[in-house]
């Protein structure tokens, strides 16, 4: 008899209100965890100046992103701004497949939509501190009017409702402790009994 | 509206089957995680030189410890080669209370009675990496009969059974590794969605 904490892959989705820091956090989490897979977005939105195909987006023509829609090659999509955004289905299968944690960084409309088809997933929720603090961090940037940071506000207020769909709350008072926390997260589930392979030789 | 980890005190039960190595873990864990109160002991047994009243035992006659017994004072107690021992209630409720978290180091049969109390504890169940392993530990140290060694092995054997009624399991396959779940499973406990206190203002 033998016991392994090796290895099942994880899914874990990192999500949460609008303003909660989830690009921050996840690109401090690239360095701090850099065995975890990150998931890949495709996108129909022209690649900017240094960013590369698969590694910070596919590219996508709408042609070929409304045919992986049809062909159900994404976990989840939405369309933003008239470009479309989503989770190549291949690119997470197959790295769970092969025993890797998989990190998708999502907003959380998406997130709901990869709980229906991943319902053992890991679904970790950030947040602000506070909503104070949500209004300094949108106040901070200087570069919004006092409408669009209410709407903001506003936004991140329904989401936060959303909170009772996942397993875990981390609280994004420090980028380096929030990491911690999610690292810990992971580990913590990899011990849990259900998930721990008893192989009986 | 505020969101904070701090602070509800979790009771951590680190357990597992004879020869795991939960000492060994624990006195690392001391040194690992200086801010978790460790749970000590009352037992009839005499302490030994350099133990501390308060630190490694309290120490009691055999009056006082079934006088505890008879007080309901104890959380669970046991009696090994005509000494007693036991967990008393009252430190650990009091550190609880303070909102600290709580490490009881345990064999199986007390961390059962344990969890008749306390439901919500965080049971964790410490395993060698394999029943090979645990044999070769035994047999290491090089003091034991043939025959005591195969009864500690049909012990273990029979102590695993009960890893179903645990969280979690953490292979001791390093100390060091060990310590390291532990403490991530006791962070991920506080990030836990229903843990989490959201105190509105």
């Amino acid at each position: 008899m033998q016991f392994s904490h090796q290895k099942q892959g994880l899914l874990i989705v990192l999500s949460g209100p609008s303003g909660a820091g989830k690009g921050t956090v996840c690109a401090r989490l690239r360095n701090f965890m850099p065995e975890l897979t990150y998931s890949v977005s495709a996108t129909t939105r022209k690649p900017r100046e240094g960013e590369q195909e698969g590694v910070n987006y596919f590219f996508k023509t709408r042609e070929e992103f409304e045919e992986m829609i049809r062909n159900d090659e994404l976990l989840e999509w939405a369309e933003y701004v008239g470009n479309y955004y989503g989770t190549p289905r291949r690119f997470v299968e197959e790295r769970l497949a092969e025993g890797q944690d998989v990190l998708l960084e999502i907003e959380v409309q998406g997130a709901m939509q990869i709980k229906r088809r991943f319902p053992h997933g890991v679904f970790i929720f950030l947040v602000p501190p506070s909503l104070e603090e949500l209004r300094r961090r949108i106040e901070g940037r200087g570069t919004e009017t006092d409408e669009v940071v209410e709407r903001r506000l506003d936004t991140a207020a329904k989401e936060l409702g959303l909170i009772e769909h996942y397993d875990y709350v981390v609280v994004n008072d420090r980028v380096d402790a929030a990491c911690d926390r999610i690292r810990s997260i992971i580990i913590a589930e990899h011990c849990r009994r259900e998930r721990l392979m008893a192989i009986r030789e």
